[in-house]
């Protein structure tokens, strides 16, 4: 289907709004869990799931009166009224999210990829459809930053948000910290409780901070900035004997994301990288797999927002919430953020070249 | 006009919504400055001011196209859509705004009292019309946590809130605690500093925090709790000597405020105490008139938010916020929460009677 064509569903007579769940890995799984428990939220109704492996899940997932698909093509112009989206990765799940919004259906979605990349046309479409489209948990997990920003702080102008956006980095970062191990055995660590993939350079090099900070440039700076333009430091070659100079200075490392606009300039500052930061920070204090922000706005000073910031269960009440929050009003159009493209991207300020770890200006 | 007597203004045709505010002191003044502002949101106009010493206030202010007025029968009839109560105290503040709302206008208020006490009766009301009742600076100032309970956690299942709600109090507890200064010198600077009445007891008794308290009950367990049965110990008996002792214990007192219901046996426990609580924790370590809290979930574990407890500033961005949510959707309407009846108050687990503080079980 073109993007030009649109035909949108008129809204259904039935008062449980209809799911179908894409992807059924970790977090597809929890939802799934948390949508047919017994206690789960009677507005919602788990109606379809596509995995290209359905065949074999649908037998271990055991429910009966869920429709399996392995593509979104069996089921897009089915009775359906939301689509969550938790394939990850930018294909299909770009082109399915366009069209499952194409086809008039609200589209939840825990991908900070197709959020950061393409999240602008995105937001046009169901805009024009007349659709919600919601991502609480593409950043933060379970932390409501996304609600913070574009709701909670919309009567303020924000200029700053630091955080600590990588819950498997922080993992790794706050165990070498606390135990005195290697990069290589907190890493391990945190494969065996289920906080890294097999492949962690993603999160330990910045490139899901990255993309996670570029998201928030867009709904608190109303800034499209391209994920990989934000300047990165990875977290790889940080070592024990970095964890002990941090430490003769009161310190410990943690990995930030770091963005700043200064509207006067229209500059936006905007970096990744492991820092050095007080050890009785908030910062400091964050370990395993939390997530922490500080939103500075001009009128609220500094706000704060913490919580899990991985993890299938987490993720999912992020999703539930988003899901819920369609259901009540199936009608409403999510506000697209107001993107422009005059800025330009300073790196003097970065610090990033210097050998010595940068001292953030932590709390 | 009697409650059942109801007439729904049809939406308005032009683009920016026209806003009445009531009561022009601390908070009125902040909201009319941030909407008369160069940079204010292009979707609001301030069109009507109601202050009972309007005559007086008109003058100051200074600003040509707004109509004033000393009470609400003067403009409720006027093609307004939204109206923002900043009266404080119950009455005439609940009667107007339940005028407002029968009038068919969306409200915003930063009433904790009136909230606490005919929220659920004013919810109703305004769900019957269709139109909007947001309260977000009600609870916490700047402080997005009725966002956070009642839509970015609407996917879990909240088990317990502890929270420093009352900025006055913790302004006067942590410096009593940096300075070693009795309370009333404690009381006198924060006096100076803007962030105590003259008459703060109901601050240091903690009816602030019940009232706020109340509401998030209301918001995170469906229960629709009297502010009145909230057990409260005061703080303004705290001394000098009281610190000594907690730091002896590497702790600090902090104004509580706790709120725990278990769906099993249908049970809250709630409170508002001076407590000892770690000096490292997120607690000790909350300063000024700043307030916190933490939200545990069954699926999320612990969420917290913290920012600007009071001022005029910080609670206006909250006001604005609301307003420009409205702005975005004026047809919808806010879910009400569901309130019930259902509980019984227990007392033994409040550990308030003992001569000793009791500690909380702090992060």
């Amino acid at each position: 289907m073109s993007l030009d064509s649109f035909h949108v569903v008129p809204p259904a007579s039935h008062s449980r709004s209809r799911i179908a769940l894409l992807g059924f890995g970790t977090v597809g799984s929890a939802v799934a869990r948390r949508l047919t428990a017994p206690d789960a939220p009677r507005s919602l109704e788990l109606t379809h799931i596509v995995d290209r492996r359905a065949e074999h899940k649908r037998d271990r997932f055991g429910n009966d009166g869920i429709v399996w698909a392995s593509t979104i093509d069996e089921i897009l112009h089915r009775d359906i009224d939301i689509v969550v989206e938790t394939i990850g990765g930018l294909e299909p799940a770009t082109d399915w999210i366009r069209r499952a919004l194409a086809a008039g259906k609200s589209v939840v979605t825990a991908n900070k990829q197709v959020i950061a990349h393409c999240g602008a046309a995105l937001w046009t479409l169901a805009a024009r459809q007349g659709r919600q489209l919601r991502f609480e948990a593409a950043v933060g997990g379970v932390m409501p930053i996304v609600r913070a920003i574009s709701d909670g702080l919309a009567g303020d102008r924000i200029t700053r948000i630091v955080g600590i956006l990588n819950g498997t980095t922080n993992a790794v970062l706050s165990r070498m910290e606390s135990l005195g191990s290697s990069l290589e055995e907190a890493l391990a660590d945190a494969r065996a409780r289920g906080y890294a993939e097999a492949d962690p350079s993603g999160d330990l090099d910045g490139d899901d901070a990255r993309a996670k900070l570029s998201i928030l440039c867009a709904l608190a700076f109303g800034l499209r900035v391209d994920p990989t333009v934000i300047q990165a430091r990875s977290a790889a070659e940080i070592t024990g004997a970095d964890f002990e100079r941090a430490r003769r200075h009161g310190r410990t490392i943690r990995q930030l994301a770091h963005a700043e606009y200064d509207r006067a300039t229209a500059t936006l500052t905007a970096w990744v990288a492991p820092m050095a930061v007080p050890r009785g920070s908030i910062f400091g204090r964050t370990t395993g797999p939390q997530n922490v922000a500080l939103i500075t706005g001009v009128h609220a000073g500094e706000i704060g927002v913490f919580g899990a910031g991985a993890g299938g269960d987490a993720t999912a009440v992020a999703i539930l919430s988003d899901l819920a929050a369609i259901a009540r009003d199936r009608a409403a159009i999510v506000p697209a953020p107001k993107l422009s493209s005059d800025f330009r991207f300073q790196t003097s300020d970065l610090n990033l070249e210097g050998s010595e770890l940068p001292l953030a200006e932590a709390v």
